[in-house]
């Protein structure tokens, strides 16, 4: 049973790793389309005699917004263009306001309008909150605002221009959503929620490997095996931003699927928190059953037995968990896992080994 | 003296932060200014009438490529003028190949180039190497390769354009660099630097902060004290991706100060790993001299004494090997730190507790 174990816990990681080049490839693809129909406002005449050079920005957009994840996608679009236009208004106003003014007035008001907004909308960008979900927008603001402000055109005209910036961009955004959405979606939210799941796998393998390292019930590429479950261990620990991110992008995602409206996304990220705890934990449990103060292993076989059944049931806990986080049913924790755990509690009382004690604290 | 060594922890902290934010404030008058000096491209009358409307390419490159470490602005600033070539060149002859096909042919191959390229160019955005240094060349390439090969302007006229945007890109990049490096630089490397030396302090402060919950010597507010200390430690767990950044953008950073060419950024990344394991050791620790396990404070008083020294001694060795990196002075390791490791050593082989076992492995 030991090297079924092994090998499901190494199959289910090579799949993790074939998944994701397939959707990488897949992605690949949708960008590839989108700017292939984008580019068909250049390609097709009358296209082309609608919109003019303002096709660039079309292009523009669809380089610059589509992302791997639709929640990406989402967000960087609708933060370009509520930047674009609010940016515009703004720009529009104080090229107004300066036109008053003479010659050298304009140049002046001008500066200081740019120099100002500039400087404090890049002091916004730094704010944690803002720069977390509004990075982007408030980038595009200062573009566009300097840009409306500078080009020091009548306000008709820089309204018509802006028109029609605004429209194409809006085409090259429709297309990205279009193609992010609708053609083989990447949601960052299911990412998100298999990531969660599969942290509790991880972490299960890890004690396995760590009960089977204690004992020595492996022998075979010893220098192989332990690497591969410290990685896991690891990468758990090292989570952290990317399960903000991908948080944060769920967010922006519409309901779809098995996610409802104003799904509990932060729970998420605490779920990722208690397990980067457990991942130190038994981080710094590898360290300590490495150490050279431990008995040998012949008088390490005199505690075999409650060992291993300790190690494999909080195993198998911690999968019982993630599998009813995947498969979003209620845990049967009531009835399976509380009186395992009890029991546990009640075994560890004989005063045995101060190691097991953290363990056992932190899955409980 | 507890009192005092929890007011410098506090004042560190502190400090620190006061700095970042003054820093901030800095970098958005930076950027103020350098969007005016861009914008006098507009201005300023006779330099409008050399630049014309391709100064609004200038305002974008300032816009975009400015960050608030100078390497992240040099590179951002090489990645966008190469990806620009490079993508221009590449466009520029699809043009040419698509110009002697007939019109729908002329329509198909450039669709054909602007798929494969933009395909092709997505995936490698997403290999990690790639990703971590070019991404923004690569997205530039995608970008311009577009515009340039649908435009379906004759090689003549896109060479011209291509120059006079290259050219205002150039000088917009111009006053990034200069205005990023000679004016308040703030340096990738510098903050790399500090910050590892910072992370001994914060993992001192913290094995210090362990022993005085220990043995309860700290009374007053109870509540505040302890969750700084894990912050501390926390930051320094999940300062992975922190890091690497810093030490990419420090990679790009010129020769400046006290670091020289071909510096060995990648040793802070390694010692970085190493902080981050002793970091997760002593938020473990932390979660088992909190168990309800643990002796009363009565018998705790007992191992006081031997305690105290151990984490003091400990606290004090990763101050020392701070302050070693901070200066650049050869660590005095040798004729203070290793005797002292020995005698360590030599008190805890009476077997007391397993847990201090674990620190001194770490640190060792």
């Amino acid at each position: 049973p030991k090297n079924k174990q092994w090998r499901k816990c190494l199959s289910t990681v090579w799949g993790m790793k074939f998944t994701q080049d397939t959707k990488k490839v897949i992605h690949s693809f949708k960008v590839g389309i989108a700017l292939v129909l984008v580019s068909l406002l250049y390609l097709l005449d009358p296209l082309f005699k609608e919109v003019g050079e303002n096709a660039m920005w079309a292009i523009m957009t669809v380089v610059v917004v589509f992302e791997f994840y639709a929640g990406a996608t989402l967000s960087k679009g609708i933060n370009r263009g509520i930047g674009t236009i609010v940016g515009g208004t703004l720009g529009c106003l104080a090229a107004l306001l300066a036109d008053d003014a003479g010659k050298i007035g304009n140049a002046i008001i001008v500066a200081v309008s740019v120099f100002s907004f500039g400087a404090i909308a890049t002091y916004m960008r730094m704010v944690p909150r803002i720069k977390k979900r509004y990075d982007y927008g408030v980038m595009i603001f200062i573009l566009t605002f300097n840009l409306v402000a500078v080009s020091g055109l009548r306000a008709d005209t820089v309204l018509k221009l802006a028109g029609q910036r605004l429209s194409t961009i809006g085409m090259g955004f429709a297309v990205c959503i279009f193609i992010s959405l609708l053609v083989f979606p990447m949601w960052a939210s299911d990412e998100l929620h298999n990531n969660t799941s599969s942290k509790f796998d991880k972490l299960a393998c890890s004690i396995e490997g760590c009960v089977d390292e204690y004992f020595g019930t492996i022998e075979m590429d010893k220098e192989n095996q332990p690497k591969m479950k410290l990685s896991g261990c690891k990468s758990v620990l090292h989570s952290k931003s990317t399960d903000e991110s991908l948080a944060n992008f769920a967010k922006w995602e519409p309901w779809h699927g098995k996610f409802g409206i104003m799904y509990p996304w932060g729970k998420y990220l605490e779920i990722g928190e208690i397990l980067r705890e457990l991942a130190s934990v038994l981080l710094s449990l590898k360290g300590c059953i490495n150490s050279s103060r431990q008995p040998s292993q012949l008088s390490r076989q005199t505690i075999r037995e409650p060992c291993e059944i300790i190690g494999l049931s909080l195993a198998w806990m911690l999968r019982e968990l993630g599998e009813s986080i995947l498969k979003m049913r209620k845990s049967r924790a009531k009835v399976l896992i509380y009186p395992k755990l009890q029991s546990l509690k009640q075994d560890l009382s004989l005063p045995q080994n101060i190691k097991f004690q953290e363990n056992e604290e932190n899955v409980a």
